[in-house]
């Protein structure tokens, strides 16, 4: 969820500026816009509110948005525009007339004060107030780290005074949390000192969106649901090789206390008053990159058209999206919208070579609607992984001032060649009139029959769901598993797990395994290195590469810069 | 601020069971009750809204209320009901016709999942909603801690790219801060791992309630001040010696906007609709103690009575809050409760132990006024350095089930022939009613003329502030300096700290620096082992003893029966 404040030549500046000046509706007046109750809507502090999951059954019997998806095509580590384009969709749809609910995920705190540009959108589409969506919003994110740390030092507590479970200290698998951006907390030491302190342990920290703790709520339906997660947390094992869960450790009501409140979805508004739901942000390589599914089961009665994103390009967020998160919520989405960019396009033709915090190189900026057109092969792939799930695609281009309409009109070809609505997308700079044709495309779409379907079932096998979207959606020839991967498949089958979905945790640079690889890479094999259980979240997750789970601080972090002006007002925020 | 649930045989179970039954007024009722203007609160979740630092210059012109600090005799390690006591005399103040306002401190939340018993307040004198208040509340202090902990990654991050300043990564105090009980973040090893990961340091964690940060936030006038406090923060050493602070690493004008919304008090209010004010909770060892200044600001134009609390006894919160915390604020406090149980007075005789986590001994429930009357030499001592301040002194029986006249009665004679004005209270078992008698004691002392003076001026020199909180607060012969101490205070007042005030980390359970001795303890010397620098906070600390700053969960912490029922309501908290 980074903002592209490249586009349409908006500066980041200018994206806090119309943010400030923005004028935002009542949270009574949004409330009663959304049909809800207003007992149901807690103000909390300027200009958000958090909505009871009462909700849900309340409004059970009305009728049910069309659910809109909003992914891209494999991106540059730029980003395309995913957040602002599901927001300015959401403008477009009232621009249009009709009445949208946009559902996008929480932007972390660490990498907002590490680099420029947080989310959620940017320029004329955005979440507001972006300075409350930015800094701890209503302490979401805090509150899964209390929980997860409140896990880690009953661990270690539970150790300290001999280990009743039998858990060994040595095969404790969870670590801490923090959401900050901290390289030092990586690989630490605990437990030091002269007197003991618990066991001396090798462990570390993982930023806040990679907590398993962020991923079991956001596939939560219910408080009761949530508590039932917070039991099923695999923390380690014994001797033995049991597992020891949160439960063993007695931990799993207090935690769920602890996220009592964070359960509830943040309701805020875009800068044209469209309701914005607000809720959760796990990490879309180790996680499902997805908002919440209470955001959606309660946005999903409170318009006509629902629109959420899901992390990084459809190979990745948009394939957990239908497999993990739809399969848990019963929702079924109705159209998936691929935004791509110009920028993008070129970089799969193979001939350029972006890089994140530089600016774009010259001759990218060349009238080259060939590379588009040798790029557009990702383009391709992507939208087949739509169709594949009986979803209706639609491609939205992310327009840029750098752009040619020659570039523009090969885009619209391909998708035309693919049988795919196309619409040009101007809500960067023009807000929800720049996507009314978007809106337009999308509403067309949502009347065509769709036929959602899963990639795999539940009871097919871990080998064959793996293979499946490794072959299917990845373009891949087939899998490697390494020996370490074999044993934890086994494992995990043998312990009852084998009918959880699968998350891939491999590069978003390309569709392949090789984030160096751009367009539609074919004739290569997904080598899985590890695989490891979310029992809490509900999910394997297999890890093909190297994942960072803490991310650094550069030479410049952005938050060198951010302070408050005489005034006491933010500046060099984004 | 640990909840004596002991008082009038009422359990923690009971006391959550209140809270839950509380008629709670509207935040537009609470606010209009103290005239505050309505856009100078924003509600924020469930029964909490928080006050804009724009009231404090919009209500300059208003009648400055009462101030009236509550504070204690040397507990036990059980704690006497200071907290309750305020709430239940703000309570008390409505219950007699007047207005009283309370401000006290927020509740950690490490403690409240590890000990059972948290704040604020227990019985019918409670602050509410109680769940709110001790599970995250508005998130003040995870933003303490974001503040905190973004600081500590741009340190490491400096000494990673070269340490431009010439920061010795050897001589780096700052550590890293979370609210929750974990021995083992303790001492820790951090920047471990197969790649440079910054420089490999041996560090730890307090919890947040340690922060510097936090005490800053309390200490601060407005939020251009906290500013320029976070600047000040001494993070470290160069190789030559010279301090590194958060301004030289670039982070103050960050940590000030994380915050910006936690330097606004949080508004809730007493079982009776007291407006209550809950802000801050530093240490009261290694700091202050004391709720914050704005807080006081703000609150003492709201009503007739300001009431807030300082945290252990009067040598140790009321203390600081006359000589910082006054000194900062400009408020001058006309009386001061002191809270006196007829249990602890029975410790103070030398012939009981009380031990925290374990019922009282059978012993000290037999009538026994002899050993009132011998303990209440700590009382005595208590009343002269509240008089030594020129401040009025009440002194409050907090009535327990297991008391006899007679013994409240000794402790009514005592403080007669201390002069001072003496009233019982059942506020625990009787709400505001139960407070009258003290309600219209402090309200009589509140109009005597008092003379408030501080013990010592900005300019006298360090060490003579030192001797003279010694010998003249705690009634020691003099003051011991380890070589350290002596290095450093020399060092401190090179470098201009002379001016500022001193807070001692001793021993809450003795007047002395020995735990173990009871009453007032005579013929001994101050050891002071180590002179540390809160620059941003804006004193000097003396360590005397050891302070633990991160405390441990115990062998069956409250959090393994903390659960939500199955309609979604909180169990076993408290």
């Amino acid at each position: 969820m980074t903002t592209t404040s490249h586009e349409r030549g908006t500066t980041a500046a200018d994206s806090l500026a119309i943010s400030s000046g923005a004028d935002l509706a009542r949270l009574e007046e949004l409330t009663a816009s959304m049909g809800l109750d207003e007992d149901l809507v807690e103000p909390y502090g300027r200009g958000v509110g958090t909505v009871d999951l009462a909700a849900i059954e309340r409004m059970a019997d009305r009728p049910r948005a069309k659910y809109v998806l909003v992914t891209a095509i494999t991106p540059t580590p730029l980003g395309e525009g995913k957040t602002t384009t599901a927001v300015g969709l959401g403008q477009g749809m009232r621009h249009t007339g009709r009445r949208g609910v946009v559902a996008v995920r929480q932007p972390s705190l660490g990498p907002s004060l590490g680099i420029k540009g947080g989310g959620a959108g940017g320029g004329y589409s955005q979440v507001v107030p972006m300075d409350r969506l930015n800094l701890h919003l209503t302490g979401d994110l805090h509150a899964v780290a209390a929980a997860h740390n409140q896990l880690a030092a009953m661990i270690d507590n539970h150790l300290h005074r001999g280990s009743p479970s039998g858990l060994d200290p040595e095969q404790v698998t969870w670590r801490r949390t923090m959401d900050v951006n901290d390289r030092s907390l990586r690989q630490i030491v605990t437990g030091l000192g002269p007197t003991a302190h618990g066991p001396v342990r090798q462990t570390g920290f993982e930023i806040t969106a990679a907590s398993e703790i962020m991923a079991a709520l956001s596939l939560s339906t219910s408080l009761r649901d949530l508590r039932k997660r917070m039991g099923r947390i695999v923390v380690g094992r014994t001797r033995d090789g049991e597992p020891v869960t949160a439960e063993d450790i007695k931990a799993a009501g207090a935690m769920t206390v602890l996220l009592r409140e964070a359960i509830r979805p943040n309701l805020m508004q875009t800068l044209e008053r469209t309701p914005a739901l607000v809720h959760c942000g796990p990490f879309g390589n180790i996680a499902t990159g997805n908002s919440s599914i209470v955001a959606d089961l309660i946005g999903s009665r409170c318009g006509d058209y629902l629109i959420t994103e899901a992390g990084f390009s459809a190979d990745m967020g948009a394939e957990r999206f239908f497999n993990i998160k739809c399969r848990i919520s019963g929702l079924t989405p109705d159209v998936a919208v691929v935004v791509a960019t110009v920028r993008a396009l070129k970089v799969h033709s193979g001939r350029h070579r972006v890089v994140a915090g530089k600016p774009l190189p010259e001759e990218m900026t060349a009238e080259r609607p060939d590379e588009v057109r040798l790029g557009a092969e990702n383009l391709r792939a992507q939208l087949r992984i739509i169709r594949r799930h009986g979803v209706t695609p639609v491609v939205a281009v992310n327009a840029f001032p750098t752009d040619y309409d020659s570039e523009h009109r090969a885009i619209a070809e391909v998708a035309a060649e693919e049988g795919a609505r196309c619409a040009l997308s101007t809500h960067f700079a023009d807000g929800g009139a720049g996507a009314a044709e978007l809106a337009d495309a999308v509403a067309e779409a949502a009347e065509e029959d769709s036929e959602f379907q899963f990639l795999y079932r539940d009871e097919t096998p871990l080998r064959e769901k793996i293979e499946t979207i490794a072959t299917e959606v990845y373009g891949a020839d087939g899998v490697d598993f390494s020996a370490a991967a074999e044993r934890e498949l086994e494992r995990f089958i043998a312990e009852g797990h084998g009918r959880l979905p699968v998350c891939v945790a491999k590069t978003h640079l390309s569709l392949s395994a090789d984030p160096t690889l751009p367009g539609a890479p074919t004739g290569w094999r997904l080598p899985v290195r590890e695989v490891r259980l979310s029992a809490g979240a509900g999910f394997i997750y297999l890890i093909c590469g190297t994942m960072q789970t803490m991310p650094g601080l550069g030479s410049a972090p952005a938050a060198e810069s951010i302070d408050i002006d005489d005034d006491g007002n933010i500046v060099g925020l984004f």
